[in-house]
């Protein structure tokens, strides 16, 4: 009878009618009745990736996606620069040199976002770089990159700006085509509300003309042949079926949400979060923090990762806590996809009863109080 | 209100224990809960694949898990030998292709299964092949290879037998250690009786040891990277959680039933498809049918296509048509996955309805008169 609470930034919670649209019979995807959800899917898809070009459905995890980019849109030994300020940005890092790349990195201290000079800086210095890799939103530090003001300066240069929007795209508005942007990976179980198993990929006309000449090997995510599929309102393999039948409900809920609507309500959830935070005297972990995720840093005396263990097995409410060395030093909790004030509310009681069994001191109420003044 | 039903060799009908279990509320992967959901899982599949050792899951289609093998255990320009006799061998050698293997092929007719002894004088004639692709059930064919046979004599040489299973997996015992098999892989979407969208692949002790010198890059599907993390009960990259749960309540439903039941089920129903097939004065296209799927020769003066179509739109039964060059040629009826006897009686009930619409001449009641027979 205890309810669950998914408050962490990916996998979020799914909404009923999308469980139950995913958990109708199935029915065989080379059919004209499919091929009509594919069709009214890439509508959709293009609402929300702001374009008119193709958006690529893969049966895979967010990573999938991120391999599709790379292997497409390169060549043998090109060199390639990865702004890398966490966990997300090291596994595109970690990809491009799995496949033979010439891997230049921007380290950047986690929490931090880079400054755009700094990124053409090295686009000046260097000239055979071929692409920017990027995170919008690195999940695993709850920091946000100023895309806009990157894709001002990459634009400029032959380098293709690569972006991973996986927790920003249907968080905040990502005008791929008006800002210049050449490649915007996504995945399904972050604003878009579903589980795990899609991910997305956007190309610019430029990113697809690389494509063209791309001599890396691939074959389960050559977008080639997905672009080929795509065409014909199918796909090059057999896709998740019932997790697409769920993305067109879910995606038809954003539209009469209204996308602006969704932006604005994200936007209001995360500063309700950090104004909450910030009221209960606690510190964000990041100095740009995300509108999609806040990382938060655990005060002195308190135990991380007991914390976000009361809070799912004593209260129902999961968040998420660090990653690799950011373990029990923050604790992330998420404000994208299916979520609402009321969430909010549920976040910050719960966290203050768990602070005050773990001794942490502060006003009672005082974090609820400051996300209430902004939501409501 | 009209019923349907799903009789393609895959995606198969879905029941309805596991559409629910799959529409159940997400939980996060990164939790013990979902720690104890892999085990299980785990334990089930080694049941299924009859071996000790492990099983990987990736969230990918079936061309996913065909890629990770040919991938993981090959090093640049080595040989291999693909047996080629239908659309989904055609594939593995193509796979092979875009990673710059050397892939020599056995041509078969469509329709043929291979003579194991010609991949014995292949692998005598070139000591340099490093493995044999090949399919179990050629689903484009509906032909079954005699894979025990086979593993006799690869299991002789240094040579790696990689079996896609996709089809045959659940449908016929498999037993990969027993007969010396080096890699099976798998897919949700057959008599796993789930959506598409998780694919499996196990490997032999020596097939682990020649992934460890692999130097074809990879990363979404590096089973190193996955081995790790199957260790610790959880997965590489994200999973496509909803899948994994659905795939824990459908193979506790196979374990339930018996796997020998299953076998002698699937077997049986195979059987009455052959022989309603033949009582009917049709021909079958294989000459070595598969027990997943039986492909029937349309008769001269049928129209192939109008018969799969009238199927579907006019009765509900989905069967599927021929592929490539045998379009209109073949139509294609699975016995995998959740599938039964009464499935049988419907499938010829309205073969027979539609059969007599287009004007083939034969005794009706004959087909699903000899189906009976085997069946009850």
């Amino acid at each position: 009878m205890n309810k669950k609470y998914l408050l962490a930034p990916g996998p979020v919670q799914v909404p009923s009618e999308v469980l139950l649209e995913m958990a109708k019979p199935i029915i065989h995807h080379r059919t004209e009745e499919f091929e009509h959800t594919i069709a009214r899917v890439q509508e959709l898809l293009q609402e929300l990736f702001q374009t008119k070009g193709p958006v690529l459905t893969f049966a895979s995890s967010g990573t999938g996606a991120m391999e599709a980019a790379i292997v497409n849109l390169h060549s043998q030994k090109e060199s390639v620069l990865v702004v890398r300020n966490g966990k997300f940005s090291e596994r595109l890092g970690a990809i491009a040199e799995a496949y033979g790349l010439d891997v230049q990195y921007i380290d950047i201290p986690y929490g931090d976002a880079v400054e755009p000079k700094a990124i053409q800086e090295r686009l000046t210095a260097d000239v055979n770089i071929k692409s920017v890799l990027i995170e919008y939103s690195e999940t695993s530090t709850g920091t946000m990159n100023n895309i806009e003001e990157i894709s001002k300066i990459v634009k400029k240069t032959d380098a293709l700006l690569i972006v991973d929007a996986i927790t920003a795209l249907g968080v905040v508005s990502v005008p791929c085509e008006e800002w210049g942007i050449d490649a915007v990976i996504g995945g399904s179980q972050k604003s878009l509300m579903l589980p795990p198993g899609l991910s997305f990929l956007w190309c610019s006309k430029r990113a697809w003309a690389r494509s063209e000449k791309s001599n890396l090997p691939k074959f389960y995510f050559n977008i080639q042949e997905e672009l080929k599929a795509l065409k014909k309102n199918t796909t090059a393999w057999t896709p998740a079926i019932s997790l697409i039948n769920g993305l067109k409900v879910a995606l038809e809920m954003m539209q009469e949400y209204g996308w602006n609507n969704l932006y604005e309500k994200n936007r209001k959830l995360a500063l309700a979060v950090q104004a909450g935070i910030k009221a209960l005297g606690l510190e964000i972990f990041s100095r740009n923090s995300s509108i999609s995720v806040c990382a938060v840093q655990v005060p002195t005396g308190v135990d991380g990762v007991l914390l976000v263990k009361k809070m799912k097995d004593e209260y129902g409410v999961t968040i998420a806590g660090g990653q690799g060395e950011l373990k029990g030093n923050i604790f992330r909790v998420g404000t994208l996809g299916y979520i609402d004030r009321t969430d909010i509310l549920v976040f910050f009681g719960t966290l203050e009863a768990v602070l005050k069994e773990l001794g942490y001191l502060f006003q009672p109420g005082s974090g609820i109080n400051a996300a209430q003044k902004v939501m409501y």
